[in-house]
């Protein structure tokens, strides 16, 4: 398997159809209501059909991923929570208790958890070390939880303050394992993939990237992530910095600073978001993570950000700054700092209710009903 | 059947009940998730906990309540559409074909269509003059649409420019309309209760509620309703101050700001909205107009607010004023302006996450995940 597609991804990814929006525009105008009244989500509707190139009418078959894996800079105690969670939360998805389980549920989405590369094995099911892409499918089903992929590149990253967190070999090959796992969902019918992650540590390595990609310093954009004290919050801005000195990444070269201070899920992430924006799916971006990896995806493909959706702007103050370099509106704003694609699943019947506006609504013609002045 | 409940009101709905509230935040935080990560979802769950009285953790049977009726003053060149768009509108409704159809369906919700006063009578199906809320009953079913319940207390209101738009007993025999609908929902399971409107002129009724509870001149809380352009505006907004000239009504007596200057399908939304939070129902507002009717509602129960959601903040300028006054933060801020209860159904499936949250995550001693520092 190669990643020779990486090459031509720039070509595969063209702006929005324009056509197809103009005449979402005019249905929409023709149908039973002032026209525009519907605000937001006629914007939606209309982006719909930019991305899949035509008229939207429905979402039948959304499919949330979530990539997980361990991050080396999680030794430097950067998150409140320990390093075994990451296993431990994969283990609560594939049995079902995990929010995202609840909210794929609830929309009636499939839910697949990618392992990328968690330390001791996902779910506790695999500890052995890790073989590459080749290894990876699809390994079973949890109670009305999720399909488990198992797809390791690495056991977790390095820690990035020490050296560089994959090589690049592993970053391409993570992003290929994204890549595969959309591919399959696409061949399965998925008519829309909303990502997510999960990885103690990883808005660390989210932080690094956005202020490698955008230049803003790391404390501009580094929060408490899970939820981490003061004193947390100064160490991880410090691994930051300590990173960023040590490797002093290049913006022009986005898999290089993917690898030298990334995480293996970002980089599923990252292939996960090209994969279905090139099959014109519409990518229904989660929080401050999924958008740290549209950055890196947006590098590779500068059309790319037209054909995401960002389902809401989270606390992390890294995630404003993401959603403004990408052009993105977020549908929600909720305050929202979990992850796991738990924004994007809600985010869902919003999306959803759009399409089918254009699909079920009657015009003022077919309802006899009266224009405006 | 007379309305001696209204005299009663204020003590059937008490504060939120914070015992509830509170075992339903130490729920939320056992969780397999960081406390408080999930945000407004969590205060969405909290504040279901405190109308319900108890952790609630589903929302199995949702209703949408569309009251709809015409107003006098529309003949004041107060609106883009002509006054027979209400009838045509009722008709849409029942037909399955308007955007509160759509939105209804989708998240899985009855719609119920309550005519209070369509000049013409709702849908053209009963062009008789209205004999008052003893009349109405459950008309029928559309083919998925709504179901229409007829009882309206006049053909329309009367221009409130020139006079009272209702009689203080038409104005209470509609709130009376608005509880009985409720009523009869919640005996059939109705565990929500979303309310819209359909009323050509309508906003300018509610921007003429907002400014005689509020004290804020007309021209701040009026806007351009379905679309009036600037002429139709500077009219709007004059007729509201003729209006206000003319009855100066009082305060501290909503019933009488209700029949002087508002609308049956206002007077028919205060019913339902007391009717619901009196049973312990979560009641969500939709736009303006709603929130202008529980302003009212809330000068009759002062604690109602507590019980009440907003769905969401509209584009109108007196819909900030309204939320502000009644305390309630908006789940969603969509730019909608289209009223029918449209951004009350979309929040549904918000309320139901928020709800299933509570009802389906494992916590950290089920999972077996590490908790946080």
């Amino acid at each position: 398997m190669t990643a020779d597609w990486l090459d031509r991804i720039d070509g595969e990814i063209p702006p929005a159809d324009t056509t197809a929006q103009a005449a979402a525009s005019a249905h929409l105008d023709r149908l039973t209501k002032p026209p525009g009244s519907l605000g937001g989500l006629e914007a939606i509707a209309i982006r719909l059909a930019g991305i899949r190139g035509g008229l939207t009418t429905d979402i039948e078959h959304p499919v949330v991923i979530v990539f997980a894996a361990d991050h080396g800079v999680a030794a430097r105690g950067v998150s409140a929570f320990p390093p075994e969670v990451t296993a431990q939360m994969v283990a609560n998805f594939v049995a079902g208790g995990a929010a995202i389980n609840v909210l794929a549920r609830a929309t009636g989405a499939d839910l697949v958890v990618v392992d990328v590369g968690v330390a001791g094995g996902a779910g506790g099911a695999d500890p052995t070390p890790a073989e590459g892409a080749e290894r990876h499918g699809l390994a079973g089903f949890g109670t009305s939880g999720a399909r488990l992929v198992q797809a390791p590149i690495a056991v977790g990253t390095r820690d990035m303050t020490t050296g560089p967190a994959m090589t690049r070999t592993e970053a391409v090959a993570a992003i290929e394992v994204g890549r595969q796992v959309v591919a399959e969902v696409v061949d399965a019918g998925a008519d829309l993939i909303a990502v997510g992650e999960m990885g103690i540590g990883n808005t660390t390595a989210a932080s690094a990237i956005v202020a490698a990609l955008t230049g803003r310093p790391a404390a501009d954009v580094t929060g408490r992530g899970t939820g981490v004290d003061d004193p947390g919050l100064h160490r991880k801005i410090a691994a930051i910095e300590t990173a960023l000195e040590l490797h002093r990444p290049d913006p022009a070269d986005p898999i290089g600073v993917l690898a030298a201070i990334g995480g293996l899920e970002i980089a599923g992430l990252v292939g996960a978001i090209l994969a279905g924006s090139a099959a014109r799916i519409p990518v229904v971006l989660d929080g401050f993570i999924t958008g740290a990896a549209a950055l890196v995806a947006a590098g590779l493909a500068p059309n790319l950000s037209e054909r995401l959706i960002a389902a809401h702007r989270s606390v992390e103050p890294g995630h404003a700054v993401v959603l403004d370099r990408l052009g993105l509106a977020p549908i929600l704003e909720l305050d929202l700092r979990l992850g796991e694609g738990s924004g994007a699943a809600l985010a869902v019947p919003i999306i959803r209710a759009a399409a089918r506006i254009c699909g079920e609504m009657a015009t003022f013609e077919e309802a006899g009903v009266s224009g405006s002045d």
